[in-house]
């Protein structure tokens, strides 16, 4: 660790570590499925060969987190034990298992002057990621940018920084063996915060960060950011019960999403529920809810059916709590709802139960979101969930990757042209 | 034109507007493909109807030009007359023959729990275009943003200010006769510069910005913009001429990426040659080349072979000319020619001329650019020799749309899921 050099010497490590990383894209454009593959087995050997170096390590910063006064909960995130390595090596076997993204044709045809034109999915590079206490995060950033053919550079929270110093070590050093290019795997060794932002200026030689965390991280980087970001999302989500609604189908839906696990960006923050539903549905959904300890705030109408909710304010609405908390809003119909989600979501995911088909594709195709449900929980927006088998983050920005993004969000693409000697007339 | 207005009240006028594009945006999202090429169909012939008064107010643009002393090449861009305008109306009636990208299920499946996930193309929401002299732009700007379901706002060059404000008014009030929403296409109607930085800033309400236009709006968006931008590119292109190539087809090849249209961003800016072929290929080339006007620069080897060519410097090896000058360069072998374009070229469009299987796999597979040929000239990097039908512009960026940008480079995506009540385990 290196807390006392000068911002200028800072910059030239973390310069000198993205050449290396550039350098190695270059072996990495062209590694064959195989040698990926064989490399991702080879690290999850590692994984479980030094498992003991890596639990020391580990005990280091457990022991500092604690005599720093971390919360139990924020220890137990940053804590290994060998089933948690085990299951990093699992990851590392599951991601070996998927089909390679590189290479595919996406499309392919013979324009009429015979050029055969393929477009085809390429690497982007070099990819920066950014993220916080849990030490897993190393190694399932590192191989998901293996298997897409990308040199990657971790940056992990200080709090982890043995961990995944001996994370890195181990993986990196596995990789290397199996045939990957040296450099392909790196870890920015200064906990200095100016790093970072350093990494997310370095147009030519970094091509994507991706920031896996909280809301400062967000800020701070996108007021420096000139490299490409694609920021995992937020989510203020919606479930929208329907006149129509199933009302015990919309039970278990709206429960599912609000307490299964409340922290995630893809859990119910806002219900909404039609008025002529409200007196039906609401008495026995907010026991529900209160019973697993959801502290519910409600609007006027839905306190008129349930009196002993909190009054929900203006702020309510747009409010990610990520915990046991829900506001509640009566709406007249689906165009408002529609026009509470419109002016509330953030694009994430939401949700309407109903029985009426028109309400249905109005809110599937009206709606601009990542994803869109019916009659279906708002937390099956995940890549395993849709069946991408590896995930690096939800996106809700528009461009490039929108929604979870598996393998194919961390690939560019590039149109490979045969000819025969033709010129443009 | 509001010169004198204070930049907090221009910065007032440029959010109403792209409050009142946002605002279209809704109904734009599901507007049915017919109602669109209705429109633009109508708007075909609005232009041809309204030809008088478009021609009138492109003659006060001509005649401010001429009079603030405009070359007569940047006049002739800035000129409109009958057959241009008729070539705008074709535009919009290929344009309406274009497939509809949006709502195109790109991928569908269910997953085991029943999950019906459909992968779908969705429009962007607001765009602004940003572009210089000629008011063919504004027409073509908004007739792709149309056909992709967004609403647009266009700001183009002061000289062509009241050219642009005619040809806005002629085509917005066609489509909103025809069914569009008010409000689809707008037109930023002062001249004030901070205007378009305003309007890069506008996250929330503007999704991209597409600037059309050289390196200094690059440099002065770059630097202020939040809203996600994507350049058009430019390139610094080379063709290699490699020991087995088919030397007729390499003059060919390299006397059309050069010459045919040389302000182009595809066109060739270097030459390289392998050194077994230095002899052979260059004095025919060169000779053929000098005689189409092309001033050469050589690097010492190639000047061996042809004394009369000035001297190439090294910033030469970086410079984008957009006119009748080329670099040439020998290289020992096919590596030697990868570094080079590696080191140097700005991953535009690149081109080897071989007989050779190997060299051929290896110049497509290792490059990283947008378009790589074998035996092809650069010049074909284009939206309507690749069969798009349309082009926005050609982006050189890795992340959302690389290479020549048709209609989908306009789209974004969504998940639509259907289910039966599945909440998540």
């Amino acid at each position: 660790m290196a807390h006392d050099v000068s911002n200028d010497s800072i910059y030239q490590q973390v310069e000198a570590q993205a050449c290396r990383a550039k350098s190695a894209s270059i072996g990495l454009r062209t590694l064959t499925t195989g040698v990926k593959n064989a490399a991702l087995q080879a690290m999850a050997s590692a994984l479980v060969a030094e498992q003991e170096s890596i639990l020391q390590a580990n005990q280091r910063d457990v022991a500092a987190g604690q005599e720093r006064g971390l919360s139990e909960a924020m220890v137990d995130r940053l804590r290994l034990t060998p089933s948690r390595i085990a299951a990093m090596a699992d990851g590392c076997r599951q991601v070996a298992a998927l089909p390679d993204p590189i290479g595919e044709v996406m499309k392919g045809w013979i324009q009429p002057n015979g050029l055969k034109i393929e477009h085809v999915r390429v690497p982007l590079g070099v990819i920066g990621i950014i993220y916080e206490s849990r030490p897993n995060v190393t190694v399932d950033a590192a191989i998901l940018c293996l298997k897409s053919g990308n040199a990657v550079i971790l940056r992990g929270g200080s709090e982890a920084f043995h961990s995944n110093r001996v994370l890195c070590d181990v993986i990196s050093r596995a990789a290397e063996n199996a045939g990957v290019p040296a450099g392909a795997i790196q870890m920015i060794e200064t906990t200095d915060r100016s790093a970072t932002s350093h990494l997310a200026t370095m147009n030519g030689l970094v091509d994507l960060i991706v920031p896996r965390g909280g809301g400062g991280l967000k800020k701070s980087l996108t007021a420096v950011a000139t490299v490409p970001v694609i920021f995992a999302a937020g989510g203020v989500c919606h479930v929208f019960v329907d006149e129509s609604a199933d009302l015990k189908m919309a039970s278990d839906i709206v429960f599912n999403a609000k307490v299964q696990r409340p922290s995630t960006c893809n859990a119910l923050e806002t219900l909404l529920v039609h008025r002529n539903a409200a007196a039906q549905f609401l008495p026995a959904i907010c026991d529900r809810l209160a019973t697993a300890g959801v502290e519910l705030r409600g609007d006027a109408a839905s306190r008129q059916v349930v009196p002993s909710m909190q009054e929900a304010t203006e702020a309510d609405w747009d409010e990610e709590y990520s915990a046991l908390i829900l506001s509640i809003r009566v709406v007249d119909d689906v165009d408002a709802a529609l026009a509470h989600i419109t002016r509330h979501g953030t694009g994430h995911s939401e949700a309407i139960v109903t029985e009426n088909f028109r309400n249905a594709e109005r809110f599937l195709n009206e709606l601009d979101a990542a994803a869109v449900y019916v009659n279906a929980s708002t937390r099956f927006t995940d890549g395993f969930e849709f069946g991408m088998g590896a995930e690096i983050g939800i996106s809700t920005q528009k461009l490039h990757a929108r929604g979870p993004m598996g393998l194919e969000a961390l690939t560019s693409t590039k149109y490979i042209v045969r000819g025969q000697g033709q010129i443009r007339p």
